[in-house]
């Protein structure tokens, strides 16, 4: 008889369960994470039923202190599983009614497991939400001080993988921590549709025994209460939308960390990573590899296109591991401005002899093409860009005169680029400036200690 | 020569291009769409370029003419593309330089391409979302409404495709609408960050010649503009963030014309599509296809996944379809009440059984266990629940008494669930006054009309 | 000092590792899957070193002695971990030196991390599909022996949901089965691809020792050895094939499954799910939910697009475990045969109607219409299609005469579907021939042992 | 009336359909691709019905002699397409009629649109995995003549983008190349599924008309015929088949692109793209991007995760497009051998020199320590490894001796790895012989052209 396994669905059924099944369907292993929620999810219930009249104060207290005594078990790490525990809700009101006897039986009332796991799950994400939303900025304050102190490092800014123009060390790390600092943006906006209470919704029809889901809400401190109860209990948009986060933001880590794996290369040299973040080879004695980017960009695989409730687990132990060694790696790398200063070349200067000749009045496209002819004239003399003489430069346009040789100047060429976002030294400091205010901002929505009461 | 082939980067190729290679390399088959918005772009960066003294006011006139004429070309279809137009933004410029000659090549001075197709894309997705924010509110304005005039309509709520308990059929469409309305307003928060200037942001490291990006901002009408040129030129954040909210929303028109696939089955008969969103079959005379339904279900595989910006066109062309499609099947379904009461069974009443005890005092686990057996008893002797004799029941528990017979009242049963979501039509109504103020608040965030200057 | 740490690598590091970058980088908490493989993988490689004169006889049986200790270890459960074991091949190697002393250095001779984890990667997987093999090959045998013993009910085929024409139930199963048998077929190749020896590849260049791979083939019973020893240690094609193969077969059984909760559903009521693959409702008493049918289906959503190794362990299991469900689901399936022949309606046979005016002589297009007006004229008149009377047949086309009347059986109708892969008995029996000798065949590829010696 | 507008299902509808719902429903832009196949099908399908007596030879004649004019006029592109052809299936049918009268009516008896589509369907991926197959030889082909040509070249191999080990240019092309081939294997293996008949399945329950199956094989030349006729028209496994096909062959191009690009870096200069693969930048004078080698990368995410038929004729056009232009490039390349002799470095050889220890007696554990150290020692005195004094190396172990100062020699290092698939010159010889007996298995299992009768 199935009512003496004790399974919740009691007297109904008369086969028993094929093992394999009942192993398929449980989902203890990972919504053990739940417990806390779970505890804090049904003692808001216990007071909504006492409030509606279906549980006396007394049985009301009595399941309180029952849930707290599980919630101790729970963290100190004394809390017994039993083979029959499905999940975490029916292992929870296992033990409770083990701790209380049979006044457990009546927290149930009205309420369906799928009321009680998305209400655990909200309260899970939100304070998970938090707690990422603390890590990344800790990584976009590292980036941005880390850009402050290294305002004055030039370097090859790339595009295709081919060098382009000279910029600030300091364009590229503020580069990808707006990229970062949307994605803060974007969590917080998560974390607001998370912050609704579905609790009070039943199996599909609602609940009707009179609980008051304000009531609800304020217990457990969330910011709405859902409209629809089939939608309710069944929708996970908040999921996705926590997954797709996760992703676009790992997008972002691992594009950085493709860029500082390069970087770091022999034949770049521009960076080197922290002993405390690379690793050896097993064969080769001389090797240092960049295992912690290599990882960062490889856990992205592993967070793009999941989609079940097991993956908002994974993917949250996963970015917060990745943001903190993320903030690691930036924290202790070491640069080479030398090698930096050493990879300019004058034929990244293309771009302004091209100016340089606008300047003189020759429309953008014919200067374009003029300075083509140069970097061509050199390429084929085998000589550098701004080696070549005046004579040779006017045999391309009669506008080239003796001032040509002020473009030859890194410093100069960066400085150039005072429109807001570019890579003169004042449009960083502005660059700085905005995202600090942006991080005090996104702060200010996520207070540090969102667990209620 | 390369240069005497017209290509942008003019005269510093000596081999000639592998066709295939140039094909392959081709985006004008789909960035035709971004015509006009180029036309905006380069007309805004024009009047930049006079600011900032590197057009004569004569010259810029002359481009914001031509410009027009070019628009004008696109608007009459009498714009012809050339073999060598790889895309839309040198196909315009060719065709610019034809109308008014060298001054043309003025245009692009201190801009990247990169620049120009972020900021024709951010001008063409902006106009676009406004345009499905308003399909979507419309369809939403359907459902609430078609919820409000047939609120009176009971049928089964399934869980698990297993009848479950009864519902009102609104609940049913506001469970549908009130997820829409989630998309509404994840689409106002996609739309506030593609609506942010990326023009000033050159190639990489800026823009050197003094053009106002403020300027540019307000020409084009954004909220904001970019914080750093390197992330402005290459980050596509907005374009999968509007393809994941197209998957949310097919995900959830998907799901609603999956149920009224089944509720138009010869087995539930519930509902009826018009003859308008149905189609038969090449060999089955009396086959009506529910194709409209089976097609918004199977585009959603088309949505998903999708990464590139050659998504974004077919996704929006496809989200425009499925919203219209999905609106007229809603405003032109027909519904059987008759065989919506006629599923509804008294095992469905299980639940009530169970809370007739729990109001009896009997522990809710106690009671639920109670009532499973009173469905065991039902069924081992072949009847329906409500047909059990009193002193049937009183074999399982004595609490029961003549008054259960009050619980064998499907209309009385939705009454209960009264709680703020439910399925009671005080609650039905508290739901449709909810998403109607929803929906003007999410109208007036996205004006009708949001094309620049 | 890392070097006292025991890390691989040795004497290079000098500072210490982030502890979660350690955490992050182990693989230990999955791979331990692997340590019989690692057993087997190294125990070959001492005796290819022992030929190579790498190693001594006496070096070579205390290597093979000691390893044989480490797996009896692992089979009793009483392997210990350290902490500083980051995945199963450091664990092993570790624990081989502490049993064995300084001999267990010279193992590692001229192989690398990657050629040891791919070669035990590969022989896992072998042992695992083989595994598959035989519980997918049981669930064909048991839907073929079911389709045989059921071949004489008649029940609705459907598309679209809506009914279609009359077939036999056992069509529906073969067609299920039939598609089964294709992933049975991918199944044997991508074990063939799996099958082929990648030791003896060193880190990237090859082995330089002197090591004979064919020996390492034989001692390890693969089928072949890879050709490239860059390509061989990278590689991971296998692993895709072997989650795409998952992907597919998933996808049928979701599907399959799909067809059972509709077919299980109070309206259609043609099946009905043992207890043993049934759950309740904690909240509503009379509920029996598919739970084992939905869980195949959502499965599926675990299977697809995984990509990592980490994801070969996962959905191995979860395709063993939805293989031995399926066929419990299958085997233990009662049928309502009643409730089938119910569902049949004269509409379903408007194609035979068609097929009697092409009989007559009326090309095809033309009967369709026909029909499709009979349909209708039905329809209108609220009779069903086999009440139309001769005359009103008339009216619509001259060619109906009294020997209409044969065209309303059932039976017959499915009987002229006799073309190879129809509906027809003789056809079906021809599909259960066709399969079972494709199960011998499979099975003959995929002998039940395969384990190396 | 639906029927006067000429649509299949004819009599019965009466409503008009919604004109988005119509353009939703059609693919006539897309599968045009199919004319040929679908003629050839219809040619086939009427040899059957007049074998089973169902056209008169006089009627198949009239009807073969129509299909050859509709596809005549295909061929010529002077086939008008109407407004109302939803799909070229019925395009073709229209047109059918509109050339021979009713007797193109007689046609579609006993075929279903399910039937015909997935025939076709079949016929085409059938040539066009041929031709796939074809290029992807050429270019595996192309490959393997310029490793052979180019042995003789040392440089670095990378792991982790790390300096690994000194390897042979043809070893990093014949890497790549054996991927290739595996990718020409499993093409075959979808092409041998794809080669099967659908046709004769009819809706559902299969033919019941008498055709032959086994006739319309040979006409069509397919290689089996499907089993079951429900399994048969809804079954799509060989184009999900096909596109992961296509996904791992890009996965393969992109990794031999991304290295491609890396080597074409001034940073590395190891290998110069052909001006006909590169193309220039707008903005900069002096860029030559590699954007064949990005377009290849980038084409590889439209591959993925495509679902639908749709996807099928795009995705064989841009593998196509791929394959030849990969082919392009690879023939074009220019290699740098001298930066490719300087990139080698003595640390390269740490490996070397722990395996001097090894032949010296110590276990590969302590050699690998101590070549570490080594290389520790070498980093802190900044010299290069070779540059230690012997008594330097000996206050690492008394193992070393004079003879230390062999191992400083690329090619000697190179020449150790003889071992099968490793990078000595024998070794490559040896690939090289096992691919070219490869790929003449291949081609002869896939004839140039496999069109039918």
């Amino acid at each position: 008889m199935a009512s003496e396994s004790g399974k919740l669905w009691g007297g109904r059924f008369v086969g028993t369960v094929d093992p394999i099944m009942e192993k398929f369907n449980s989902s203890i292993t990972y919504d053990q994470h739940l417990w806390e929620a779970d505890v804090q999810g049904s003692k808001a219930y216990s007071r909504g039923l006492e409030k509606a009249g279906l549980l006396t104060k007394a049985e009301m207290d009595q399941i309180l202190h029952g849930l707290d005594k599980v919630a101790e078990e729970w963290a100190q790490g004394t809390f017994k599983l039993n083979p029959n525990d499905e999940d975490i809700h029916t292992a929870n009101e296992r033990r409770l009614k083990e701790l209380i006897g049979e006044t457990a039986g009546k927290l149930h009332t009205g309420r369906s497991r799928n009321d009680q796991v998305v209400t655990d799950l909200r309260l899970w994400m939100r304070q998970n939400c938090s707690t990422l939303s603390a890590l990344l900025c800790e990584l976009i304050r590292t980036m941005v001080d880390r850009a402050e102190a290294e305002r004055d490092v030039l370097f090859p800014g790339y595009t295709h993988l081919q060098r382009a123009q000279p910029i600030r060390w300091s364009h590229w790390i503020l580069s990808h921590a707006v990229a970062l600092t949307r994605d803060s943006e974007r969590l917080l906006e998560v974390r607001k549709r998370i912050n609704v209470l579905p609790l009070g919704s039943g199996a599909i029809a609602g609940n009707p025994l009179g609980v008051d889901r304000e009531l609800l809400r304020a217990e457990l401190d969330f910011g709405a209460i859902t409209l629809n109860s089939m939608d309710a209990t069944s929708e996970r948009d908040f999921v996705a939308e926590f997954l797709f986060w996760a992703s676009l933001c790992m997008t972002h880590l691992s594009r950085m960390a493709e860029d500082l794996i390069l970087y770091g290369t022999k034949e770049f040299s521009f960076v080197q990573l922290s002993d405390a973040y690379s690793t050896g080879s097993s064969l080769m004695p001389q090797k240092k590899n960049p295992d912690s980017l290599e990882l960062i960009r490889s856990k992205a695989g592993r967070v793009f296109g999941r989609e079940d409730k097991e993956a908002v687990f994974e993917v949250s132990n996963t970015m917060s591991a990745v943001l903190q060694v993320a903030t690691g790696v930036i924290s202790t790398l070491q640069i080479h401005h030398e090698n930096m200063g050493r990879a300019l070349s004058p034929d990244m200067l293309a771009t302004d002899l091209a100016y340089y000749l606008v300047r003189k009045g020759m429309p953008f496209r014919q200067a374009h093409e003029a300075s083509g002819k140069a970097v061509f004239m050199a390429e084929t003399k085998g000589v550098a860009l701004n080696q070549l003489s005046l004579q040779e430069l006017q045999t391309i346009s009669p506008l080239f005169s003796g001032d040509v040789s002020h473009v030859w100047d890194y410093a100069h060429s960066v400085e150039q680029y005072k429109a807001l976002g570019g890579t003169a030294r004042s449009s960083v400091d502005w660059q700085i400036g905005q995202l600090r205010a942006l991080l005090r901002a996104h702060q200010a929505k996520s207070p540090p200690h969102a667990s209620p009461k």
